[in-house]
């Protein structure tokens, strides 16, 4: 199997400022590109720790993937120090100038000094376009010293994400024929502790053909099992794909939410397009967090008309309609007002279903009755209305996944009875 | 200064199914703690490779944390792993079966023969509690075979997000003494290319002592500036810090919006609930977005009441008041509706401030005059309702994250005249 490394460089990495979103996008490519990910190593703004995981890298690695460091600004050294690694000189390209000058047609500020040096380019690198962005990629063939005569490419591309996305999909991926031999499929599955899961296809997994693996990747109430082929044929992941839903299925029809690696709301998404059925959510607690994963994706207009996040019980009474008497005396978090809210923003949008959440996120509002993590989902269906009292956990951002999680699971499970 | 190493363990890392968010939280705890991470590496569930990441990262760290692999399931092996290089036995402990089933009190089914496996903790570890979930995170204390006699401390916890944290919280911090000598200042800048903000404060940068570190950080339309002081006084690095305030506001006092590294929508609440003031949102193109940033910190529901998330031009007309012959004539993506929106939100919810978007986010929708990326915003205010129109680029999330970007900094600039 044909080995990669990916290096982001960057201290703001290093010092939490930012997430290392890119690695994972990375990794998704080159799978796909039939390249296996054996470490993602993240370093400093800083040329001998540029220079020593480079070098760890090209002694085991087919390709190289580096991002960040790449900008017009001082503290970016990455290119300097690939020059003095490969031995490069840089000389001045017209075709980048060009391109910058096309770039910031429309903004003139944009194209100074500093942006000029962007036009200095390793005279022994290969240029790999960048049309989003102003720093072109470079890729090297690297020959390593020892007598092994061990090859690797080399690519280093600037660290700011949609520019790194673009260069992956027009500009490395035509360089690598797709013949990928590793496989993964996943099903997703719900209402059952990981270990009882384990236990329940123990005997399967343990007699796994060699060359595919199981893994469990549990996260706010969905475990994924992941099962993955690494050089066996396709057929045979499928065949114990196979046999693992018939086992789930055997035990327990409900356990199975989804038998693709697709987000929850997609599959929601899916799910309502299919029927031509339109949906709207009223939260609380959740804030817009359902709305925002059901609008996300392109097309989403089809099935997804519109919210009312109900913060403050005044927009839940004055806007979905919900009873001042039923605020009152049963509080903004109890099975009558969520009702009220899943069937009001239901009549108000004028939808097929609706989702209503009302909870306690924290870290305040807790009672003995209603500690936080209780939380409300309602569903509003046009047969009936469905609601049910969960105890999502202590902590605000998890609590409120948690909700948003179980409200998209408990409608997918009625749309697809 | 002491140097930390942090070594993620995941197949999921790895083929990218999952981001690691964990390092950048453990990078910013570890840096408050007084250590620098020198380096953030992912590794696979594999024996081999675990044990190469530990034996680079203990002959450089201090402190080397683990993450991951501490599961009942069979793909977890960093426990069987880290006891063969610590030449450890695994005992059963009485304490954790009692922890285990105080904490599975209420579900009775996660207790088996599967979870009883977390009760085995290493023999020479030294144990970290972990109150929140199953498997207890182990320290030791590694001395370093050669004659340098480096000792390392190695802790291995978790990756369950929140477990991780908890652990860290309430079992790590105490060890040690928060003595940092690592200063980090940030100052967010807009409304200027980072080239040209290069060439405006280079003198300055130039000038700086040694120690001091300057950091462009762009993302989205703000730039973030990090001055970083390593093992020099904070004194000297507020000084820095001051002269380039005094700098950038010479050059425009527009330049600024912030003076912390706190999210922009922290700053809009703090201005609000300082002024006892309230707003509300509706949200078309960027479907909830907004929303869920303001309400997504604890303390929010004094300034922040609810959203309409307008999806569907119906929304916009009968819950918002859009006038029907607007949408008609201009497009749902025109300055009267985005206007109508602002107000009309404002009226509803009865808010102070109101924030509006409507824009095409594609990839589907964009003509000639309204490509993809043209997304109108506007501010409805106590005074007077401010409109504009900008375009964000090309990609759908790129897209929306502008323009919740552009209309909170807007919104604060607004609040901070």
């Amino acid at each position: 199997m044909k080995q990669a490394i990916i290096i982001t460089i960057g201290d703001e990495l290093l010092i939490g400022q930012v997430v290392d979103t890119n690695s994972a996008w990375m990794a998704q490519q080159l799978n796909r590109w039939g390249f296996e990910v054996h470490a993602i190593v993240s370093v400093h703004d800083n040329a001998e720790q540029i220079v020593s995981a480079l070098d760890d890298a090209v002694q085991c690695a087919d390709l190289v993937l580096l991002t960040g460091g790449l900008g017009p600004t001082k503290d970016d050294i990455t290119k300097h120090t690939l020059c003095r690694y490969f031995g490069a000189e840089l000389v001045y390209r017209q075709d980048i100038r060009e391109h910058l000058e096309q770039l910031y047609a429309n903004r003139p500020d944009v194209l100074n000094r500093l942006t000029d040096t962007q036009c200095l380019f390793p005279a022994n690198a290969t240029l790999l376009r960048n049309a989003v962005g102003s720093a072109q990629a470079m890729l090297w063939e690297h020959q390593s010293s020892s007598f092994s005569h061990h090859t690797s490419t080399v690519i280093s591309m600037p660290g700011v994400p949609y520019e790194m996305m673009w260069i992956m999909e027009h500009s490395v991926e035509p360089l690598f024929q797709a013949s990928s031999d590793i496989t993964h499929r996943t099903i997703q599955v719900t209402g059952i502790p990981e270990s009882a899961l384990a236990i329940l296809i123990e005997d399967w997994e343990n007699a796994l053909p060699n060359g595919i693996h199981l893994a469990y990747l549990p996260k706010d109430g969905i475990i994924r099992l992941r099962l993955s082929g690494y050089g066996v044929p396709v057929e045979m992941v499928e065949r114990e794909r196979h046999k693992l839903l018939e086992l789930l299925n055997a035990h327990d029809p409900n356990l199975v939410v989804a038998t693709e690696d697709k987000p929850i709301e997609v599959l929601v998404g899916e799910a309502l397009k299919h029927r031509h059925l339109t949906v709207a959510t009223a939260e609380s607690c959740t804030g817009g967090k359902i709305a925002q994963l059901l609008n996300r994706h392109p097309g989403s207009s089809a099935f997804y008309y519109g919210s009312v996040v109900a913060y403050d019980n005044s927009v839940k009474q004055h806007v979905l309609g919900v009873s001042l008497q039923d605020l009152d005396s049963f509080g903004a978090v109890s099975e009558p007002v969520v009702r009220q809210m899943a069937d009001g923003v239901r009549r108000l949008l004028h939808t097929d279903y609706a989702i209503a959440t009302s909870g306690i996120a924290g870290p305040d509002g807790g009672t003995p009755d209603k500690p936080v993590g209780t939380v409300w989902i309602a569903i509003s269906t046009p047969e009936e209305t469905y609601a049910q009292c969960f105890q999502l956990g202590k902590l605000r951002e998890q609590i409120t996944d948690r909700a948003t999680l179980k409200a998209l699971i408990w409608l997918l499970k009625i749309l697809n009875k």
